[in-house]
């Protein structure tokens, strides 16, 4: 029947009219162009794609877009189409941050693309923001790495592009550090940081005042001359509600052609105006940015930029707002103009809740085994970088890049982090074991050659190679287990990465306990023997089996012990022979007071535990008592999981309340073992030659049997007045004064008593009282935190049986297997604990801090004593004989680059008054560093080393309440051409080139 | 601890290698220029995205992208992304359907992008397949739909770049017709058709024989001089399982970067060898197609080209087969070079069933009211586009172009076919009413031009004009239900498209019974008067309301009923009155055999039906009874939907066995009124002046309070012995002859012995037996069978609780709503029965189904008779005025177009033996037939008129067990220009512009 016939001919003779008149072409030029209107409500719109080096999927299953049923994820989609979008319309601009990303992609384009790309890079339509290998994590990473990473990606964006990035762009981040600020922003040349994730009660109170936007003082030594616009946005880095415009979302697009159905561009205009008088009423001045994109957004660029040329050209019809392609730079130039003034912001944003009981303060220790391997590289990465300088590097030849890309990768927000899924987080140790591999062969190999100098061939071929010993903490080191053939020496090099001559007690597994150890004069020296403990024996055959693949063979009897001493930035070789005659056992035996120098610490006969701490050299005396507890990990509408930290009860259980003990003593250390489980044991020790103690834990596998996921501390109670206030490092750099249940920005409601003070680690953490200092010292990320006043405690490992609902999809259960022998992982690592008088501690965990984290480099080999010498350097430095740097003054890059120019930076290690002695200027004689090497040039870079220190412009800002200039930092001077010295001031890092 | 460090170190050291010798680049040039290698297998990889245009979602939102939660699909992403994608590589090819999108896409791009298309298209990289307005159904469309919506596109392509498709590409429609091959194929210029559609028992065996690929003759008329080479997919029309490309896909991507992970060239080489391979044992010679897309795929075009670019890459180094980018048109010139020999064809593919109980014969009748509204506005496009010519097109100004656009769209086989969703439906309903109302203005002004012409004005404002009343079939037309003043006349133009002199009876509905009705020459003519019965003025009330919006005025009292006489393309008038005096109530009466002209229905005084239909004048006499009946609809893991039809049980249950009959006897009509049950009514009407009965029933609303879907039908059973062969129409067009449970092509597995029987009627059925014909003919798209010897049932209407698992997600269950009041869609259709002697019933059905086709045109107004009469032609015809057609020959298209020249076909309507006297060479003679007009230059098109006839090349294959040619058809000869005489042969159809 025809009834159908005339249904909506009355309801829709408009669109019946228009089909009247069409002509043939509906083609609209949308005006995209709109700049800056002053006096009008500006909105930024910064196109972008947040992109995780890693996460569900590997960096390479999300650069090629496999593994697709994880997540439908693909980067090269991303730039292909973001390119040829932006080719479209001149006006269209994207910005880019993660150049591991960029760099994969860049590598595979034809010349054609690549010329494009520049031109639009060249029209600022391409721009990079942070520009570094990944946007790194910045709650668990340490600051050197957070610099070579930047480096990384700033150096390739220099080399391609010729461009130096002027936005930080840390968008995802889990709460944000003072060193980002400072450091990781100002010293590169940033102008602004931008970021989403910002504490759920401190956004709420920055929207209410208008706060979100601020000045930010990361650094209290350097004050207003390191600052920095800071722009944390209203809700998160995606746009406003129903702006998402990705290929495969549900959105209604704006529909501008009056001859199709479902014409709607008033509506859209209505409600972007709407959206953006929204986002006004909480910000200051008529411009406001709108983040344009989402993760792994833009994979067909062209859906978003399609909608966004729309909204521009009809919004700005409309007139009532100025809608505008925009970028962090264009929009912080903008907010510079508006001239102020701006609230100020100091120390950080740690912790970071998203919500009432969400505090992200669980991945300050997650994937405890990943964190530790990532610092112990960073730390070898370093070291390697020398070594590979000072022998000259070659080409082709194995390089440390693959451990810097790998490194650098593994700085991402979703690695370091432990909050990627595990096949992933496989990905990065995979990545890091390739890259460590290949650098050990640099160091062996530069070893090699420097030592075989004595000769003076320019070392094509060295005469003997070294190998080394990565697993030498579960007792696997061949070289050193094998027997020593009669008139053979076990040579075993130390090199020392620190720029000051240092003594340290090393330890090696060997299986015989007659034993002589000489110097490179001929002096046997003092050793200890140390019988191998059970526990170290059953992780050594569990995990060489688990990683090596190998049966492991029998396990070493002992660990030998002896002292070495080394010079800066060089070497000292030491001379390993079997003695005539019967191994004498070492001698073994138990008390009360254990320590062979001047530090002593007191355990109690009747329970185990630790009584006292004593220095008899400086007199502190402390009473502390250690534990191990762990909290049951909440499971709920919040559960407890790889990023945040929710305990089911405010108190933890105590693993237990009396341990046995058992104490060796000897000439070179006292070591008190404990089993405090079957899971926990712990090992004390106290070198003659330090006056700390060393802490070496090994815990796991965590048991889950019981239904209730664990994550646990170490918990020092110190009896001392602390009232609520404790230090925490930003970054392994400056330390931060904590407040338990305190925030200094907001009046701050507790609803999470321990995990909302929970803060991070990096390089430890202090309380202190009117007469004393109780430090720790971490040797890898760790979460920290006082809960009670004289109590210091570190969370050590995690396991757990829920998933955190945070997207990461899976419980942060680790395990590793034997075959079908699955079990949780074991981590083991080192702590270390000092008591100082009040104001002498900064010099104990700053000096320490170096030694931890740069150890010395041991490496391998047999010879004849006589053979070697003969040939060798035994003992040498790269500094003139008689030179160190100064103890506050740390060598953190010396690289050779591809160019053949070297990157040196320099670090002083002390804040401002932190001190008396330290916290000064201090001076580096370059010629008396570099030793044989001369310096043709000299230039001052920024931190990143893309551009001269000379042509770094600083925007300025006015802050709320203050009129001019309120301090004035130390700073080094120009460095004179002639005489080469370099001065710096407290925390000041110079860059080289 | 650092057991990770080593993790993989052992099993990677290849990667770790590689990573030694990266150098910066990995650019690698895709070779993928490859053509035709002779010798080896071809892979023939043809890109393509099958969008739909409308199904789930409406076509705007299809293209636009909208509505994305109900599918993400957007043709606006496909053309531009699929335009960046071939620019990106010349040898990359993609080919594009459905010009509805097309030209969406093409008026709203830039002239540069225009311009980029061009060179493409230019340059066989776009290639245009099928290139109709839509990719059109071939089971419930009539051949003049689907040449109009073809020539809607055919012109469009050559119009922009002047271009003629090659190949047919039928991917989607759910069995194919013989009328597409022979038709819409070969006579478009197509040297192919290629289709994923067909019966698996098919399928099955001709995977087993090789003979997918076949040479198909549709035509018995035409045989081997209308074949074309078909080729049916060996799975879907998506690529081999694995090779899904689409952005939003779960495949692993070709990765052939050996510095990133996941390498997989040789899986991916080996993958697409092994499925090349299983498809070169199903198919000759060494050429196969990939049909590489599907659905609305290349939303982001280059994820596919990217993956394809490395396919051909590195297959083709392997050397083991060659793979290239192709087109349906290169991939047929292959097969064509291979030269055969081919499996033969004829006939067509119907019906289909893609598993055991899934016969697709559901949507032969599904939504019959849109298949109803399609073919009347089918009807009034065809004469109002000859209106529009003989007036002059006006431009600016209404035209039919809305309406030839909706129609194009319509015929989308998910749009008349009733398989798409409700709202989609309404769209499609919404369209064609725009059209239909604007084409309305253009029939109304176009007739009172014509008419007004007697004073010899040029038209530009014509002295009166007419309305029309679409809403005749419910009796609602208010232009002659309001009184006729005193002193003037409601005047009744009725115009004839036809190309014949033809006499009907019509019917308005009036209130008054005192009429006196007048031709032009002033004489009255007969009247009869029939009440209007109860069902029609229900339906009026409530569809009024539902479709108009507006409450029904009072239902009118009469139908006034009297013949009308009207010249070959051209109108005559009539003119009513009030008579003075008392109104006459028209006579009723009740008796056992009714008709007032030859043919008489004789109906049972106990039961109320049909006992036999007799001819006075042939004699034939065939006792023949008819019933409604319903099928249950299965509900099941197969239930019965919107496409497939399964019964749930063999036999359908009757809806009475005996029905009350009320007749009305009158002198131009007999009526038998029937009241089946509740919700199904019939009238048989039998006029003086035809041989035929006229059936129309309203069926509806269907209960479904027993949760029992019903599909009812209308069954016949004639007292002949048919031996279970049937005749079923193809398009409207040639005549098939069906056996029940049997097809040519195979053994026949005969699962459901219902639906499988089924086969699409466009113009009717019939059956036959020693000396008579019984013929049903449908006024729209339906489905029918014999399911008994000497039955033939039609299937009328449907409605379903149950989706059938297709894709469209939804049970068909159409309502009606008047504000909260929902109802069951009543759908009011014709059917027409004849009974003939044996061998000439041709002739009634030919000229009939063009009676139905192209009804009478009514248009109404009011004047006063002499007025009128003074200033109007009151008769007239556009063609000499003693000329008509031959009456086998039809008038199929008469059009202006918009560059001025004339579009202008004439189908001969019989087939080859078909009857005695018609099935011969019939001539028409251009210059009488265009009266006052003069054809400047008459140039012979190929169907759609995109080619000039002589231009068009024909590719030759060899069939299997033929030697030469077997068949030569009577064809018209070369026009001659000065006598302009056109011939035709059985079946030809001929296109002049």
């Amino acid at each position: 029947m025809e009834e159908l016939k005339s249904l909506a001919s009355v309801l829709l003779c408009v669109l019946c009219l228009c089909s009247a008149v069409v002509n043939g072409s509906d083609y609209v030029k949308y005006n995209t162009g709109a700049g800056v209107v002053a006096g009008k409500l500006n909105v930024h719109l910064v196109a972008h794609s947040h992109d995780d080096v890693g996460w569900l999927k590997t960096v390479d299953q999300y650069y090629v877009g496999s593994n697709n049923s994880i997540q439908s994820a693909c980067v090269e989609n991303v730039l292909d189409s973001v390119v040829e979008a932006l080719r479209r319309d001149p006006n269209r601009k994207f910005v880019f941050a993660e150049m591991a990303f960029f760099h994969r992609w860049w590598v595979g384009q034809s010349p054609e693309i690549q010329e494009q790309v520049r031109k639009l890079v060249d029209a600022s339509q391409l721009e990079f923001v942070n520009g570094g290998w990944c946007m790194h994590d910045e709650a668990t990473t340490h600051y050197v790495d957070m610099i070579d990473q930047t480096t990384l990606g700033h150096h390739y964006i220099k080399q391609h592009f010729n461009k130096t990035p002027k936005a930080g762009w840390q968008i995802d981040p889990f709460g944000h550090s003072a060193v980002q600020a400072y450091l990781l922003g100002v010293e590169l040349g940033f102008d602004s940081v931008h970021f989403a994730r910002i504490d759920y009660q401190d956004r709420a109170k920055r929207k209410e005042d208008k706060s979100l936007e601020v000045i930010w003082r990361g650094s209290k030594t350097f004050g207003s001359s390191s600052q920095i616009f800071t722009n944390a946005f209203p809700v998160h880095y995606s746009p406003p509600s129903g702006f998402h415009f990705e290929l495969t979302d549900d959105f209604d697009p704006v529909q501008d052609n009056p001859l199709l159905d479902g014409y709607n561009v008033e509506q859209w205009v209505n409600d972007f105006i709407d959206a953006a008088l929204t986002q006004a009423n909480v910000t200051r001045d008529n411009h406001i940015m709108w983040t344009m994109g989402d993760d792994f957004q833009y994979q067909y660029a062209e859906s978003w930029f399609k909608q966004m040329d729309k909204l521009i050209h009809y919004v700005n019809k409309g007139g009532r707002v100025n809608a505008l392609y925009s970028t962090p730079s264009l929009y912080t130039e903008a907010k510079n103009a508006a001239n102020g003034p701006w609230p100020l912001k100091t120390d950080d944003y740690f912790p970071y809740a998203d919500r009432r009981n969400a505090y992200w303060t669980g991945f300050f220790t997650s994937r405890p085994a990943l964190k530790g391997y990532v610092r112990v590289l960073s730390g070898f990465y370093l070291a390697s970088r020398q070594l590979e300088f000072l022998a000259g590097k070659k080409s082709p030849g194995p390089t440390t890049s693959a451990l810097g890309d790998a490194l650098g990768i593994a700085q991402h927000h979703d690695a370091v982090t432990g909050t990627a899924k595990q096949h992933t987080t496989n990905d990065y140790a995979k990545r890091l074991a390739i890259g460590a591999s290949e650098a050990e062969v640099v160091v062996s190999s530069s070893l090699s050659c420097l030592a075989s100098r004595k000769s003076g061939d320019q070392c094509t071929k060295p005469a003997s190679t070294f190998s080394q010993c990565p697993l030498l903490n579960i007792s696997y080191c061949p070289p050193t287990e094998k027997g020593i053939p009669e008139g053979k020496n076990l040579v075993v090099a130390a090199y020392n990465p620190l720029g000051w001559n240092r003594t340290d007690i090393i330890r090696i597994p060997v299986n015989d306990a007659n034993l002589i150890v000489k110097d490179p004069l001929g002096n046997a020296i003092t050793v200890q023997y140390v019988n191998l403990d059970n526990v170290t024996s059953n992780l050594r055959k569990f995990y060489t089996e688990a990683y090596l693949g190998q049966s492991s063979k029998q396990v070493p009897r002992y660990w030998l012990l002896f002292q070495v001493t080394v010079p800066p930035l060089g070497w000292n070789t030491y001379f390993i022979s079997r003695a005539a005659g019967k191994a004498a056992d070492s001698p073994q035996d138990k008390t009360v007071e254990v320590g062979p120098g001047n530090l002593k610490m007191s355990f109690s006969r009747t329970t185990g535990q630790l009584k006292r701490m004593y220095n008899s050299r400086t007199g502190v005396d402390v009473p502390i008592q250690q534990s191990f507890l762990w909290y049951g990990s909440m499971v709920d509408t919040q559960s407890s999981g790889a990023y945040i930290f929710r305990p089911n009860g405010a108190q933890p259980n105590v693993v237990s309340r009396s341990v046995p003990i058992k104490i060796i003593r000897g000439p070179l250390v006292d070591e008190v073992h404990q089993q405090f489980n079957s899971w926990i044991y712990q090992v004390t020790r106290l070198y003659i030659d330090k006056e700390h103690a060393e802490v070496e834990y090994t815990i796991g596998p965590i048991p889950t049997e019981d239904s209730v996921g664990k994550e646990v501390i170490s918990r020092m109670t110190a009896n001392m007045v602390t009232e609520k206030v404790f230090y925490t490092d930003s970054n392994g750099r400056d330390f931060l004064k904590r407040v338990r249940d305190y925030r200094a920005d907001w009046s701050l409601q507790v609803n999470e008593p321990v995990a909302g003070n929970y803060y991070p680690l990096n390089l430890g953490i202090f309380i202190t009282d009117k007469k004393s200092e109780f430090s720790v010292l971490v040797d890898r990320a760790t979460g920290g935190a006082s809960i009670k006043d004289g109590q210091v405690e570190i969370m050590l490992h995690r396991r757990m049986l829920a998933d955190d609902g945070r997207g990461v999809g899976e419980a942060l259960d680790e395990s590793v297997c034997v075959r079908d022998n699955c079990e949780g992982l074991t981590v083991r690592g080192n702590y270390y604990l000092s008591v100082n008088q009040l104001g002498a501690g900064a010099r104990w965990r700053r000096t320490t801090g170096q030694e931890v984290y740069s150890p010395l480099l041991l490496a391998f080999t047999q010879e004849k004593l006589e053979t070697w010498t003969e040939s060798h350097l035994t003992k040498s430095t790269a500094m003139e004989s008689d030179y160190s740097l100064p103890l506050n003054v740390a060598l953190i890059t010396l690289q050779e680059l591809d160019d053949g120019s070297v990157l040196l930076r320099l670090a002083h290690l002390y804040e401002e008054g932190e001190d008396a002695e330290y916290s000064t200027l201090a001076k580096v004689e370059l010629k008396k560093m570099f030793k044989g090497k001369s310096i043709k040039q000299l230039k001052e870079m920024s931190l990143s080393a893309n551009q001269e220190k000379l042509e770094m412009k600083k925007m300025t800002w006015k802050v709320e309440g203050e009129s001019g200039k309120t301090h004035s930092p130390v700073r080094g001077g120009p460095v004179d051409a002639s005489t080469l010295v370099v001065e710096l001031g407290p925390m000041e890092i110079r860059t080289f080139l």
